[in-house]
Order: C-alpha cells, then sequence, then structure tokens
C-alpha cells in the first residue's frame, strides 16, 4: 500500500496558471459536479439538488486526473471539466439504471425514480448525458493529436447501453454463463472506465503509442470495481454498501458470486426454485465458495492493472493509479 | 408554390466523388437511418426494427441537407451521416417522450414502450442517442471552421430535454399561458430543428456571419411544425395524423389551440372541470377560434421563416428550403 503523503513531493511548482496539480484539479471537478446539480434549471433542481446530497466516491474523476497528470507532474485546467463530465456520465447511467433494475435506493438515499417518478427520471437521466456532453465538448484536442474527447466518448456509451440491455435481457437467469457475464460488466461498468482512461490520455502528453496500455488499465479496473460491487452484495451490510444488500439476487440480476456457486452446488438451483431466505442463499453462496472464486478473479484483474499501470507516464501518475486501484479493490 | 421538378436544371455536375447531389444524400441518408435500425444488436434489433416499419417524413434529414448545399450546388458526402444523426436523435427522443407522455401510437403504429414495456424502451432511447452521437462524430470539420457537428449538438439537446421536463411539469395546467407555451416548444421541437440548421450551415461554405440566419430559420420552421401538430390533434382524423387525434388533451398536454379557447370562452373551463366529452371539446375549441388563431400564428412563422430562407445561399438551396416549409405548413 502506499502512502498518500509521499506524493506531495513529486510535484515541482506549477509552471502557469493553466496547468494546476492533481489535488487542486480533483477539488475543482468536484465542485464542478456539485455545481451542476445545484444550479440547474429550476424545473429540474429539486431532483439534481437530491442526487448532489449523495456524492458517489469519484474514483472516474479521480482516474482520469491521474491519467491526465504530465510528464511535468502537472494537469491541463480544462481536465477538470471533463472529470466532472465522466462523473455526470456516470450519475445519467446510474439514474437510468435503477430504473431499469427496480433500484429502490442509491448512495444512502432513495433512488430518484422513487422520489420523483419514473417520467422524471427519464428526463433527469437525460439531462445529465446531455449536460456531459456539453462539459467534454468545450475541450479542444492537443494540437498534436486528432482525437478529440468527444469523439471518443460515444462508441463507449454505445457499449455501455449494450451491456445493460444485455443484463435487462438476462434477468432471472440462472443459466448465465460467466464468460456472458463478463460480456455484460465489460460493457455496463468497464466502457466507462475505459472511457475515462482514454480521455485522461488525451489529456496528457504521453506518446499515442500509450494509448492502447490506457484504455486496458480502465478496462481491467473496471471490471475489477463491479467484481467487487457484486461481492458486496453478498458480503456486507446495508449500512456499508449505502444501500440494501443482496439486492442483485432480489431483483433476478445473476452476478458472478452466484454463477459460480450454481456450477459449484448442484443442489442450489433446485432450492432456489423451491424458495430460499436472503440468509439461506447468501449463506449457500459462501458455502459453495462463489465470493471467494470471485475474489480470485478480482485479484487476477488486479495484478493485470497493476503490471500495466506500471507501463504508464511518470511515478506520480502511477503511484495515483495504484492508490485508485487499491480503492477499488477494497471489499 | 414551386414545382419540384424545376430543382433537376439548378444542379451543374458533380466536381467530384465525395460531393453529391440533395436528392442522392438523401436517398444514402435514409437508408443509412434503416441500416442503423435493422442492423441495430441481436438484443434491441427487435425493437428498432418496429421502429424501422415506419419512417417518419425525414423533414428534419431533408432541412440539413438542404442547409449543407454548398454555392456550387453539391453536398459533401459526410452530410449523409449528420443527415442520418439528427434523424437518429430524433427518434431517440420521440421514444423517450412516448414514455412522459403515456403515448400509445406513433407514427401509425404502437409506441415502443407499448409494445416492449417501458424499460426496454428507456434503453432503447439511450441506445439511439448514442449511435446518433457516433455518426455525427465522424464528421470533420471544415479547415477554416473551429465549431465542430458533435460540439453543436449538445446544448441544443439540452434545451430539448428542459422543454420536455417544462411541458410534463405543466401536464393538466389549464392556466399555462401562450408565452410558456412557446417557451415549452421552442425547446422541445424548435431546438433539434435549430441544431439541424446550424449542422447544416457548417457543412456548407456559407460565410460565418450567415449562422443567426440558419440557426433562426430552423427556430422558425420548427414552431411552425409544432403548430401544426397541435392543430391536427384538432382537426385530423387518426388515419390523417396516423395517431390517435385529441390525444394531447386527454394526456393533460395543453397546447394553444385550447389555451386561446380558454382565454376567448370563459365557460369553457367550467365545462372542461365538469367533463367534455372528446367530440365536445373539439367543436368548443373550433368555435371558440383556438384553431383559427394557432393557424395565424403559424402563418406569421411562415412568413417569418419565408423571408429567412431567402437570404440563405443559393437558388438551389431556397427552393428546397420552401417545398421543406410547404411541406411543414401543410395542415
Amino acid at each position: 500500500m502506499i502512502n498518500k503523503s509521499s506524493l506531495a513531493i513529486i510535484s515541482e511548482p506549477c509552471p502557469s496558471t493553466d496547468r494546476i496539480e492533481y489535488d487542486e484539479a480533483l477539488r475543482l471537478s468536484e465542485l464542478e459536479v456539485r455545481k451542476c446539480l445545484k444550479t440547474a434549471p429550476p424545473l429540474i433542481r429539486r431532483q439534481t439538488s437530491h442526487l448532489a446530497r449523495a456524492a458517489g466516491k469519484g474514483i472516474r474523476a479521480r482516474a482520469l486526473l491521474a491519467c491526465s497528470i504530465s510528464s511535468d507532474g502537472f494537469i491541463r485546467h480544462d481536465a477538470v471539466n471533463v472529470a466532472a463530465a465522466v462523473e455526470l456520465l456516470h450519475l445519467a447511467t446510474l439514474i437510468h439504471d435503477d430504473i431499469i433494475d427496480d433500484a429502490e435506493m442509491r448512495r444512502g438515499i432513495d433512488a430518484l425514480h422513487v422520489k420523483f417518478g419514473e417520467k422524471t427520471a427519464v428526463l433527469c437521466g437525460d439531462f445529465l448525458f446531455c449536460l456531459a456532453f456539453d462539459l467534454a465538448s468545450s475541450i479542444s484536442p492537443r494540437e498534436t493529436d486528432k482525437d478529440k474527447i468527444d469523439d471518443v466518448l460515444p462508441p463507449y456509451l454505445t457499449e455501455i447501453c449494450l451491456g445493460e440491455i444485455r443484463e435487462f435481457s438476462n434477468t432471472g437467469n440462472l443459466d448465465l454463463t460467466e464468460r456472458e457475464y463478463f460480456r455484460i460488466i465489460s460493457g455496463k461498468t468497464a466502457a466507462l472506465f475505459q472511457a475515462t482512461f482514454h480521455a485522461g490520455f488525451l489529456l496528457s502528453d504521453e506518446p499515442r503509442e500509450a494509448k492502447d496500455a490506457y484504455i486496458e488499465t480502465g478496462k481491467q479496473m473496471g471490471i475489477l470495481f463491479q467484481l467487487v460491487d457484486d461481492c458486496l452484495d453478498f458480503v456486507s451490510s446495508k449500512k456499508k454498501a449505502k444501500k440494501p444488500v443482496l439486492t442483485d439476487c432480489r431483483r433476478g440480476v445473476v452476478t458472478l458470486p452466484l454463477i459460480y456457486a450454481l456450477r459449484a452446488d448442484n443442489t442450489l438451483r433446485g432450492k432456489m426454485e423451491n424458495g430460499l431466505s436472503e440468509q439461506e442463499l447468501k449463506a449457500a453462496v459462501i458455502a459453495a465458495g462463489g465470493v471467494e472464486y470471485t475474489q480470485s478473479k478480482i485479484k487476477n484483474c488486479r495484478s493485470k492493472a497493476k503490471k500495466l499501470i506500471s507501463s504508464l507516464g511518470s511515478e506520480n501518475k502511477q503511484i495515483r493509479l495504484e492508490l485508485l486501484l487499491d480503492k477499488a479493490a477494497a471489499l
């Protein structure tokens, strides 16, 4: 585990006002997200203010900013808006996702569609989606680079949608294979991490050849993040997870711990079909080794990501990204 | 009224393969939309194929292509993708719009959420939205121009969302003012026309100074289009409108014919509150002059748009846009 305080000595004095340090960039991007939510048009301010009450971990903004650190240790000021944009995009997908999944809570508060109705939630998701694109499209590309931030986002967002659609069409499917599960989470979760790392790379001064390593790191971190979330559904308490646990199962979302348990314990399916209490299901999945198996997959992702990170940019960047990896992997 | 056949003589031979004629561009953009819908990922192909069965009038694609005609009478080949993108964006907004409005039919077939459920419809709308951005972001800007197509879209889309939210929050509000009604339709309908005209302008070789005239023409045409639609709800037959008529009222969407009628006939509100049959309401709105008043507004928009069009580009372009205006204004 890397000590965060060791980071201070790596930064050099800021060469100009349009280049800022990581901590400042993070602070500004959090402010920007809050500003967008708090100053939304009056018509939906009640809804967006509700969202502002429960900030996420900001792991995507942090990852974007870490990736955008240039070789001098500083970050382009306009990375702040892109970091805010990925968090807003994430929020937009969560709102629609909660409608699709019939989720009741999110980040410790009522899901938006529960509090304000599905129709309003559809509109709020759409609005934040547009706002995010608006923020991202304000960034001009590096002179040496033809790719624009808002050009790279759409294909990843299409992947997110497909992941969601794939998950939804497998609701309650106890025959879901591990392979198909990984296709689902590669879309619904990893694609936004890929977009985040890709955009961060574009904002940095890394050479073109480094692009694929960034995108792959994003993919591994995204998959790891989802695997951890899916484990938490079986092992966490409601308070810690900030949402009811075992909700995936209850809503028919089949995840890796259960997929493995169904494979390892061939009596489980019959028991589930005859009706199991939540506590019984939890115990059965853990006893069959479903959580342990998922943890081994998390470990794999973590080593892959760690190896990739060691090839990215400066030590400062690597330390930041490793800290994020630790954070994402914390069960 | 301009005769369409007179257009043939205006075009000159195509100077190169990447510049095409209007009719060819329109054919290709319609093909592109159908291709996107018919070859969507298997998971949602059933839904998108359902949409492909009922093509709209393509007025936005036609407007975009007309605006993008350059002084030599030809169109950049990549305008085809942008024209397809605006049609897909329109389709995406319709899908979410129909959820919000509880609409049952669209373009003569079941609305998507009726046939496949709300959750699927949310996802399909999101998917088409992403697809549209993907298409639009593939366009490189004119060398002389810094604006990119996908940079200009987000602010207009935000306006569309706000228009929808504004409409939704005024459901059943018989106190809706004419001023607020125009704010609603400026967002929900005119903003996409503005985006269309703006993007078309960017694809043409018109000088920078012409931008505002294009955007304003789009606004007038969009408002006119919505006013006509709102009149049709009172005067058309189900067969002609390809959707049930008087549905706005039934769903609590208050439009200009009713706003005027409520103002002109101060007994109408009481009658409505006591319960009026659909035929009685229709007759009352017409008798109070609501349709006639809306038609006078349509006429105003039409003259404004006509005057603006006469300042845009070549005669070829002007003729195309006037034809579209005639089409949009046809009650």
